[in-house]
């Protein structure tokens, strides 16, 4: 029963479980047991109402008066966002994003194991990345034939990013982080996100130049 | 009267019109002077009534059967996005990421200049960052009190992630990119963007669990 309740939880919610999760995580280090959604509310400034329709996902659980187990969330939520798997990752593009990403200690935390790092230049083949060594890009489909891949991060360049993302989807690839500020293109059983710092940026030079006198705007 | 119009342009089209800029600027660099929406809709899988709509904005400059004229279409863009400034930017945290963002070059080619780097940390205060070296966050306040700093890059551990958007707030800094796993709250008249690696991670790890055969889907 509980199975069939928990595919219902919508995709929407995802990131405020995301932001559930953590608080509780900390309040569970900090030998909390039980937590109300009033009292988690005022901590991470969400509306009391959307946090008991969020968690009415995984069953009537919470106790008026007392609150919600908060070891039982947190088992809930870690397997809502399917945290208690470790996922396989690659990343392709070893230059410096990737590389730093490689490095990146909070994914690992999380259940991300990364397990191979792929590239086109031969000046950075065969370079260690933290958990081994940056293999040559035309190896991508015998390893994802070889290892489950369950993720893929993408670090290239702007022209490569849809190739490469071609290359991982035809390889079985189901899941692809794109840093590359490009949009690409998937089929829909894959899922896409863009992390595009570059559009960040703009958006705050957008707010910026909004908010700047007069004077101040014009070229 | 320009600036007028200018001004209403919404938010909500700055992710497009970064999209849009980034063609134009590839499609003037192969020559190409004008363009209908219809075929800019094709290039980049957007709909071209949108791209009319858009581009209205700008005043009525498209002609029928003509398209729009490149170059302007570029540099109306470029002044909507506030990429006709330099932008000075600061780096608080001065960590793997934080390492990683001050030597991407794509900042720099855009008109975000670093200016500084900060860190609390002994073991990182005086290293070269690519532009200048680390200085010890203690001089932050100073630092924005000389030199204007239109924005800041956050990527500094969770714990220290309110409390550092707090420092530039009432130092002056209007405009923050986020990167700690957490949210922050400013006043309104600041802009804060999160860029929140671990919740997208999370996002895909919960649409693989989604999409797991039952099976696969037990802890």
């Amino acid at each position: 029963m509980r199975d069939g309740d928990k595919r219902h939880v919508p995709s929407v919610t995802v990131p405020r479980l995301a932001l559930y999760l953590r608080k509780l995580r900390e309040l569970r280090a900090g030998g909390v047991e039980r937590v109300s959604s009033k009292d988690l509310a005022a901590m991470i400034d969400l509306n009391a109402a959307q946090i008991r329709k969020d968690f009415s996902y995984f069953g009537e659980f919470g106790t008026r008066g007392v609150g919600y187990a908060v070891p039982r969330l947190i088992a809930e939520i870690t397997r809502s966002l399917g945290l208690d798997h470790t996922w396989n990752v690659i990343i392709v593009g070893a230059g410096l994003l990737g590389t730093a990403l490689a490095r990146y200690r909070g994914f690992a935390e999380q259940g991300f194991k990364l397990t191979g790092m792929f590239d086109s230049s031969a000046t950075v083949i065969g370079a260690d990345f933290g958990s081994g060594r940056v293999r040559p890009i035309e190896g991508l489909e015998e390893f994802c034939a070889e290892t489950r891949v369950d993720i893929a991060l993408v670090t290239v360049p702007v022209a490569e990013a849809q190739a490469t993302v071609d290359r991982l989807v035809a390889a079985g690839v189901r899941a692809i982080l794109n840093f590359a500020p490009v949009k690409v293109v998937a089929p829909k059983d894959v899922t896409v996100r863009p992390v595009d710092l570059s559009s960040e940026l703009m958006f705050l030079s957008f707010c910026l130049a909004e908010s700047a006198p007069e004077g101040e705007s014009a070229p």
